[in-house]
């Protein structure tokens, strides 16, 4: 399977976050990447790097304002007496009608969306290529390949057109179905980090020419808290076009594979003939953030279950956290997908 | 002039917020009490304890879900693993309309618009007797009295109906003015905190019984950021019921009552029959936040020309902090006051 990846994905190093008032260092940590290539490789994939296929994919996701913030934040918000290496909010807004703020403070409140997204000085080169990885690998799948597998990092699923948050910056899914929207194709995200793809569902909520399922722990007591209920199912002409499937937490692979049919269900009557898999692999029973308990062989049967209905696949890494099943998990994940195309 | 306070008010004390990515020490500190009680002692205030009105008068301003997340969230704070002593958000909505979180995390970042109102285990009581303060001030107003001093503290302004911010939890100027409407009377709000009244201004954003007038600094480079500029001037059948007046940075005396001329002629356009000065002293040349440079013979200016039209006059204190002048710019304020009242 081609694979794709550049190593200027690697140089964004988040450091500390907020949670529940105290700082604690980032999980998603540049260390990651190493890993789940050694996985992929395991699985046969073959890396090479990203074209650049310049802003435009990624403006046709998210707004200039959010662009030239990214772009230029870091370099403002070192101007401010005081302010910390790392870009973090304070402040924000109540609606994204408010008046849109000039200060770096109040523009880091309107643009992240949690403390969990902090901005250094290599984020936004990281993120664009990161995207590239995606856009990359979108327009493989366009040409013809029958699967590929972006590892893009940081993630991009809780990314949304105007915002960050939750490890992301720029929704590397949503770009490359966008990408394979553009060139004529039908495309689903299927979702299946432990995290509601949040970004991803605001992005497409009020569309119908892209099909948005997530499979998730329970945002009752989880991340993003606000988004991954069942009862949001789009709006406007996107009302009926996100599906979100939130599992138990502590579900295993039971529970998350009667989820993924469900979910192909919808795909098949969507008629897409492209899937694009945001691929968390955080349900893993041993991720740090132990939200699901999906086993190994769970991952390797969701890999094959991926592959039944026979569409064009292109997977997107987006969250997995360090353990020492990470890279294992990926190589079951692509080798299960693998082994049932080759049956 | 009749004064009102609870020592209850200074049990609230908050500590660490974070400031551009730095956690600070939070200059909302109870020793701010000492000072403008001596302050208001100096101009001849005569100070009583208020009654207790009950729930109804706050309920009137603020949503069931929001007071019940104040009355509650601590205790449920302090059962999460690792939760720091204070209550500080992480994660905040989009919009109001999302799915409304069970978990206190989310419901932090639902009920608290910035990382500057910590809640501690005193939070709740101190700011419903800081309420208290307000609607006891108001009640002597409405039963005939010409001139009030509410000691509110916490401070209000920057409190919505469903969400703290600021320093503020419960919004005592507003609630203030509710129960002089609630009373018959047409009240104006007129607020003179250095920092836009932006709690204020959306409670009553929609609404014409109640005028809201904000004097500031301008917040495109100071807090909140968001809101308070000239633009902002309501919604349906509120257009045209707000009006911000905001001051470059740096502003004095001359520009500040300039501003407040143009107030009091809308203040009288609107036909308002009682007035409700939301009271910050933070517009001095000594205050911590260095944003504008008002003088005592300023502020004593500012108390005779609210004196002028001959409103009744509900002071209800907001912002302003710890230095040395902090005590004595509340004598100038009420003594210019006092004094235009017996000429």
């Amino acid at each position: 399977m081609k694979a794709i990846f550049d190593p200027v994905q690697t140089q964004h190093d988040p450091q500390n976050f907020l949670v529940m008032g105290t700082k604690r260092s980032s999980p998603e940590q540049p260390e990651r990447v190493t890993r789940l290539r050694a996985g992929a490789e395991a699985a046969g994939c073959t890396f090479e790097a990203p074209g650049d296929a310049g802003l435009g994919p990624i403006a046709a996701i998210h707004t200039p304002e959010y662009v030239a913030f990214l772009q230029t934040i870091h370099t403002r918000w070192q101007d401010l007496p005081g302010a910390a290496p790392e870009v973090i909010p304070n402040i924000h807004a109540r609606a994204r009608n408010d008046s849109y703020p000039t200060s770096p403070v109040g523009q880091a409140g309107y643009h992240q969306g949690d403390t969990a997204c902090p901005i250094g000085a290599q984020t936004w080169s990281s993120a664009y290529a990161s995207a590239q990885t995606a856009i990359s690998g979108a327009d493989a799948v366009a040409d013809g390949a029958r699967a590929v597998y972006s590892l893009s990092r940081p993630p991009g699923h809780h990314a949304y057109a105007d915002m960050a948050s939750g490890f992301c910056f720029l929704n590397n899914s949503a770009i490359a179905a966008e990408r394979l929207r553009s060139k004529g194709l039908r495309p689903a995200i299927l979702d299946v980090d432990v995290h509601h793809g949040n970004g991803t569902q605001d992005i497409f909520y009020a569309r119908n020419d892209v099909l948005t399922v997530s499979i998730h722990a329970d945002p009752t007591g989880f991340y993003p808290f606000f988004w991954g209920h069942a009862s949001e199912r789009g709006v406007g002409a996107g009302l009926g076009y996100n599906l979100n499937l939130a599992l138990p937490m502590g579900s295993g692979d039971a529970a998350f594979l009667e989820a993924l049919g469900a979910a192909q269900t919808r795909i098949a009557d969507f008629g897409a003939d492209v899937l694009v898999v945001a691929l968390g692999l955080d349900a893993h029973e041993s991720d740090p953030f132990k939200a699901m308990a999906v086993t190994a062989d769970g991952f390797e049967q969701i890999g094959a279950a991926l592959a039944r209905p026979g569409l064009p696949v292109l997977f997107v890494q987006e969250g997995g956290y360090l353990s020492d099943d990470l890279g294992p998990n990926l190589t079951r994940v692509l080798g299960g997908y693998q082994g049932a195309t080759s049956r």
